[in-house]
Protein backbone atom coordinates (compact mmCIF):
# COMPACT_ATOMS: atom_id res chain seq x y z
CA UNK A 1 0.00 0.00 0.00
CA UNK A 2 3.10 2.63 1.08
CA UNK A 3 4.33 1.60 -2.37
CA UNK A 4 1.36 2.25 -4.04
CA UNK A 5 1.34 5.33 -2.59
CA UNK A 6 4.99 6.28 -3.20
CA UNK A 7 4.58 5.37 -6.75
CA UNK A 8 1.14 7.37 -7.44
CA UNK A 9 3.08 10.57 -5.87
CA UNK A 10 5.61 10.31 -8.36
CA UNK A 11 3.16 9.46 -11.41
CA UNK A 12 1.04 12.65 -10.30
CA UNK A 13 4.24 14.88 -10.43
CA UNK A 14 5.47 13.44 -13.71
CA UNK A 15 1.80 14.29 -15.49
CA UNK A 16 2.13 17.18 -14.21
CA UNK A 17 5.36 17.96 -15.34
CA UNK A 18 4.42 16.59 -18.69
CA UNK A 19 1.54 19.29 -18.99
CA UNK A 20 3.58 21.76 -18.27
CA UNK A 21 1.56 22.61 -14.83
CA UNK A 22 2.88 22.97 -11.08
CA UNK A 23 2.39 19.85 -8.60
CA UNK A 24 -0.39 21.94 -6.60
CA UNK A 25 -2.10 22.66 -9.80
CA UNK A 26 -2.69 19.64 -11.20
CA UNK A 27 -4.17 18.52 -7.44
CA UNK A 28 -6.03 21.20 -7.47
CA UNK A 29 -7.93 20.57 -11.12
CA UNK A 30 -8.58 16.79 -10.28
CA UNK A 31 -10.11 18.00 -6.84
CA UNK A 32 -12.47 20.16 -9.16
CA UNK A 33 -12.96 16.99 -11.03
CA UNK A 34 -14.47 15.63 -7.80
CA UNK A 35 -16.05 18.21 -6.81
CA UNK A 36 -17.45 19.89 -9.41
CA UNK A 37 -18.10 23.59 -9.28
CA UNK A 38 -16.92 25.34 -5.97
CA UNK A 39 -15.69 28.42 -4.21
CA UNK A 40 -12.16 29.54 -4.15
CA UNK A 41 -12.62 29.50 -0.49
CA UNK A 42 -13.55 25.97 -0.81
CA UNK A 43 -10.61 24.55 -2.70
CA UNK A 44 -8.48 26.38 -0.56
CA UNK A 45 -9.80 24.14 2.58
CA UNK A 46 -9.95 21.19 0.60
CA UNK A 47 -5.84 21.87 -0.83
CA UNK A 48 -4.86 23.16 2.92
CA UNK A 49 -3.18 26.11 0.50
CA UNK A 50 -3.74 29.79 1.88
CA UNK A 51 -6.31 31.32 0.12
CA UNK A 52 -3.44 33.98 -1.93
CA UNK A 53 -1.85 31.27 -3.20
CA UNK A 54 -5.04 29.50 -4.69
CA UNK A 55 -5.72 33.24 -6.10
CA UNK A 56 -2.40 32.66 -7.40
CA UNK A 57 -3.28 29.15 -8.79
CA UNK A 58 -6.83 30.01 -10.43
CA UNK A 59 -5.22 32.82 -12.06
CA UNK A 60 -2.56 30.31 -13.63
CA UNK A 61 -5.19 27.81 -14.51
CA UNK A 62 -7.74 30.02 -16.01
CA UNK A 63 -4.96 31.40 -17.93
CA UNK A 64 -4.17 27.67 -19.48
CA UNK A 65 -8.19 26.77 -20.21
CA UNK A 66 -8.48 24.13 -17.14
CA UNK A 67 -10.44 26.26 -15.20
CA UNK A 68 -13.16 29.29 -15.47
CA UNK A 69 -14.47 31.32 -13.02
CA UNK A 70 -18.51 31.77 -13.19
CA UNK A 71 -20.59 33.47 -11.39
CA UNK A 72 -22.86 30.94 -9.53
CA UNK A 73 -26.13 30.36 -11.00
CA UNK A 74 -27.77 30.35 -7.36
CA UNK A 75 -26.31 33.18 -5.94
CA UNK A 76 -25.05 35.68 -8.12
CA UNK A 77 -22.89 37.16 -5.47
CA UNK A 78 -20.51 34.27 -5.46
CA UNK A 79 -18.05 33.38 -8.10
CA UNK A 80 -17.63 29.53 -8.63
CA UNK A 81 -14.44 27.56 -10.31
CA UNK A 82 -16.00 25.27 -12.98
CA UNK A 83 -13.37 23.04 -14.47
CA UNK A 84 -13.06 22.47 -18.03
CA UNK A 85 -9.96 20.34 -17.46
CA UNK A 86 -11.60 17.07 -19.01
CA UNK A 87 -12.26 18.73 -22.32
CA UNK A 88 -8.55 19.14 -22.79
CA UNK A 89 -7.04 16.17 -25.31
CA UNK A 90 -3.45 17.16 -23.93
CA UNK A 91 -4.96 15.76 -20.82
CA UNK A 92 -6.88 12.97 -21.84
CA UNK A 93 -3.83 11.95 -23.88
CA UNK A 94 -1.18 11.70 -20.73
CA UNK A 95 -3.85 9.93 -18.59
CA UNK A 96 -4.35 7.50 -21.10
CA UNK A 97 -1.84 4.70 -21.33
CA UNK A 98 -2.63 4.62 -17.40
CA UNK A 99 -6.19 4.35 -17.62
CA UNK A 100 -6.12 1.38 -20.82
CA UNK A 101 -3.50 -0.15 -18.77
CA UNK A 102 -6.01 -0.27 -15.31
CA UNK A 103 -9.08 -1.69 -17.45
CA UNK A 104 -6.72 -4.13 -19.05
CA UNK A 105 -5.93 -4.87 -15.11
CA UNK A 106 -9.70 -4.77 -14.30
CA UNK A 107 -10.74 -7.22 -16.58
CA UNK A 108 -8.52 -9.94 -15.72
CA UNK A 109 -10.43 -10.07 -12.14
CA UNK A 110 -14.53 -11.00 -11.92
CA UNK A 111 -17.22 -9.12 -11.58
CA UNK A 112 -17.43 -10.41 -7.25
CA UNK A 113 -13.25 -9.76 -7.43
CA UNK A 114 -13.69 -6.42 -8.73
CA UNK A 115 -16.40 -5.65 -6.02
CA UNK A 116 -14.49 -6.31 -2.87
CA UNK A 117 -11.12 -4.66 -4.64
CA UNK A 118 -13.42 -1.18 -5.34
CA UNK A 119 -14.75 -1.84 -1.91
CA UNK A 120 -11.71 -1.82 -0.21
CA UNK A 121 -10.19 1.50 -2.32
CA UNK A 122 -13.65 3.39 -1.13
CA UNK A 123 -12.26 2.49 2.48
CA UNK A 124 -9.01 2.97 2.49
CA UNK A 125 -9.65 6.45 0.44
CA UNK A 126 -12.33 7.23 3.12
CA UNK A 127 -9.23 6.62 5.46
CA UNK A 128 -7.11 9.00 3.96
CA UNK A 129 -9.48 11.75 4.00
CA UNK A 130 -10.00 11.45 7.15
CA UNK A 131 -6.03 10.86 8.05
CA UNK A 132 -5.88 14.24 5.77
CA UNK A 133 -8.51 16.25 7.94
CA UNK A 134 -6.74 15.26 11.37
CA UNK A 135 -3.17 16.71 9.78
CA UNK A 136 -4.54 19.84 8.68
CA UNK A 137 -6.44 20.17 12.32
CA UNK A 138 -3.57 19.62 14.51
CA UNK A 139 -1.53 21.64 12.20
CA UNK A 140 -3.93 24.71 12.74
CA UNK A 141 -3.93 24.00 16.15
CA UNK A 142 -0.06 24.06 16.77
CA UNK A 143 -0.06 27.50 14.77
CA UNK A 144 -2.63 29.47 16.96
CA UNK B 1 -8.65 4.22 -8.01
CA UNK B 2 -8.64 8.05 -9.00
CA UNK B 3 -10.01 9.40 -5.97
CA UNK B 4 -7.76 7.30 -4.25
CA UNK B 5 -4.93 8.50 -5.89
CA UNK B 6 -5.69 11.96 -5.01
CA UNK B 7 -6.45 11.77 -1.58
CA UNK B 8 -3.10 9.61 -1.55
CA UNK B 9 -1.52 13.04 -3.03
CA UNK B 10 -2.91 15.11 -0.57
CA UNK B 11 -2.21 13.36 2.23
CA UNK B 12 1.42 12.89 0.92
CA UNK B 13 1.36 16.72 1.01
CA UNK B 14 0.06 17.31 4.44
CA UNK B 15 2.29 14.59 6.04
CA UNK B 16 5.40 16.56 4.35
CA UNK B 17 3.52 20.11 5.78
CA UNK B 18 3.41 18.42 9.54
CA UNK B 19 6.96 17.36 9.44
CA UNK B 20 8.19 20.81 8.30
CA UNK B 21 9.56 19.15 5.10
CA UNK B 22 9.17 20.08 1.08
CA UNK B 23 7.09 17.86 -1.03
CA UNK B 24 9.22 16.35 -2.87
CA UNK B 25 12.13 15.22 0.17
CA UNK B 26 9.24 13.56 2.19
CA UNK B 27 8.79 11.48 -1.56
CA UNK B 28 12.75 11.31 -1.89
CA UNK B 29 13.10 9.52 2.00
CA UNK B 30 10.35 7.74 0.68
CA UNK B 31 11.88 6.08 -2.24
CA UNK B 32 15.17 5.62 -0.47
CA UNK B 33 13.24 3.81 2.36
CA UNK B 34 12.10 1.47 -0.94
CA UNK B 35 15.24 0.96 -2.60
CA UNK B 36 17.21 1.11 0.48
CA UNK B 37 21.16 2.69 -0.09
CA UNK B 38 21.58 4.39 -3.94
CA UNK B 39 23.77 7.14 -4.97
CA UNK B 40 22.49 10.63 -5.89
CA UNK B 41 22.68 10.41 -9.26
CA UNK B 42 20.32 6.97 -8.86
CA UNK B 43 17.92 8.75 -6.67
CA UNK B 44 18.02 11.86 -9.44
CA UNK B 45 16.83 8.87 -11.90
CA UNK B 46 13.86 7.61 -9.51
CA UNK B 47 12.35 11.24 -8.81
CA UNK B 48 12.80 12.82 -12.34
CA UNK B 49 14.60 15.46 -10.11
CA UNK B 50 17.62 17.23 -11.89
CA UNK B 51 21.14 16.55 -10.19
CA UNK B 52 21.67 20.30 -8.40
CA UNK B 53 18.03 20.15 -6.73
CA UNK B 54 18.86 16.03 -5.82
CA UNK B 55 22.38 17.66 -4.03
CA UNK B 56 20.19 20.25 -2.49
CA UNK B 57 17.65 18.07 -1.32
CA UNK B 58 20.16 15.92 -0.01
CA UNK B 59 21.84 18.79 2.02
CA UNK B 60 18.34 19.16 3.91
CA UNK B 61 17.98 16.35 4.66
CA UNK B 62 21.15 15.25 5.72
CA UNK B 63 20.98 18.36 8.30
CA UNK B 64 17.46 17.28 9.59
CA UNK B 65 19.26 13.79 10.23
CA UNK B 66 16.60 11.51 7.58
CA UNK B 67 19.47 11.01 5.36
CA UNK B 68 23.15 9.94 6.10
CA UNK B 69 25.76 10.41 3.13
CA UNK B 70 28.19 6.79 3.48
CA UNK B 71 31.09 5.79 1.47
CA UNK B 72 29.67 2.67 -0.50
CA UNK B 73 31.35 -0.15 1.88
CA UNK B 74 31.73 -2.03 -1.71
CA UNK B 75 33.51 0.71 -3.42
CA UNK B 76 35.12 3.76 -1.67
CA UNK B 77 35.07 6.23 -4.41
CA UNK B 78 31.28 5.88 -3.93
CA UNK B 79 29.20 7.91 -2.30
CA UNK B 80 25.78 6.45 -0.83
CA UNK B 81 22.72 7.95 0.92
CA UNK B 82 21.24 6.00 3.46
CA UNK B 83 17.89 6.96 5.02
CA UNK B 84 17.64 7.74 8.99
CA UNK B 85 13.99 8.13 8.61
CA UNK B 86 12.65 5.25 9.96
CA UNK B 87 14.65 6.20 13.40
CA UNK B 88 12.70 9.80 13.69
CA UNK B 89 10.07 9.31 15.79
CA UNK B 90 7.89 12.18 14.74
CA UNK B 91 7.92 10.65 11.34
CA UNK B 92 6.65 7.12 12.80
CA UNK B 93 3.81 9.22 15.06
CA UNK B 94 2.98 10.78 11.78
CA UNK B 95 1.71 7.68 9.84
CA UNK B 96 1.41 5.95 12.80
CA UNK B 97 -2.96 6.82 12.52
CA UNK B 98 -2.96 5.54 9.07
CA UNK B 99 -0.96 2.46 9.94
CA UNK B 100 -3.59 1.91 12.62
CA UNK B 101 -6.44 2.34 10.54
CA UNK B 102 -5.25 0.42 7.64
CA UNK B 103 -4.71 -2.90 9.74
CA UNK B 104 -7.79 -2.25 11.25
CA UNK B 105 -9.30 -2.03 7.94
CA UNK B 106 -7.30 -5.13 6.34
CA UNK B 107 -8.48 -7.05 9.37
CA UNK B 108 -11.98 -6.63 8.14
CA UNK B 109 -10.77 -9.01 5.59
CA UNK B 110 -10.20 -13.24 5.40
CA UNK B 111 -6.55 -14.63 4.16
CA UNK B 112 -7.90 -14.78 1.08
CA UNK B 113 -9.56 -11.51 0.26
CA UNK B 114 -6.04 -9.56 1.27
CA UNK B 115 -4.38 -12.08 -0.69
CA UNK B 116 -6.20 -10.91 -3.74
CA UNK B 117 -6.54 -7.07 -3.15
CA UNK B 118 -2.56 -7.38 -2.67
CA UNK B 119 -2.58 -8.68 -5.31
CA UNK B 120 -4.32 -6.05 -7.16
CA UNK B 121 -2.34 -3.50 -5.39
CA UNK B 122 1.05 -5.00 -6.60
CA UNK B 123 -0.09 -4.80 -9.89
CA UNK B 124 -1.28 -1.39 -10.19
CA UNK B 125 2.14 -0.36 -8.67
CA UNK B 126 3.66 -2.16 -11.57
CA UNK B 127 1.62 -0.25 -13.58
CA UNK B 128 2.27 3.36 -12.29
CA UNK B 129 6.12 2.42 -12.55
CA UNK B 130 5.91 1.68 -15.94
CA UNK B 131 3.78 4.83 -16.94
CA UNK B 132 5.95 6.79 -14.65
CA UNK B 133 9.02 5.31 -17.10
CA UNK B 134 6.80 6.49 -20.15
CA UNK B 135 6.50 9.99 -19.31
CA UNK B 136 10.30 10.56 -18.11
CA UNK B 137 11.29 8.83 -21.75
CA UNK B 138 9.02 11.24 -23.60
CA UNK B 139 10.04 14.33 -21.94
CA UNK B 140 13.65 13.52 -22.03
CA UNK B 141 12.87 12.83 -25.85
CA UNK B 142 10.92 16.00 -26.53
CA UNK B 143 13.26 17.97 -24.14
CA UNK B 144 16.28 17.07 -26.79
Amino acid sequence: MRGLGTRTVLYQQNVAASLGLYNNDLKSVDILRETGPITAGELSKLTGLATGSVTALIDRLEKVGYVRRQSDPNDRRRVILVPEYEYKEEVGNTYRPLHQSMIELASSYSEDELELINHFIGKASGILEEQIRQLNASRSKSSS
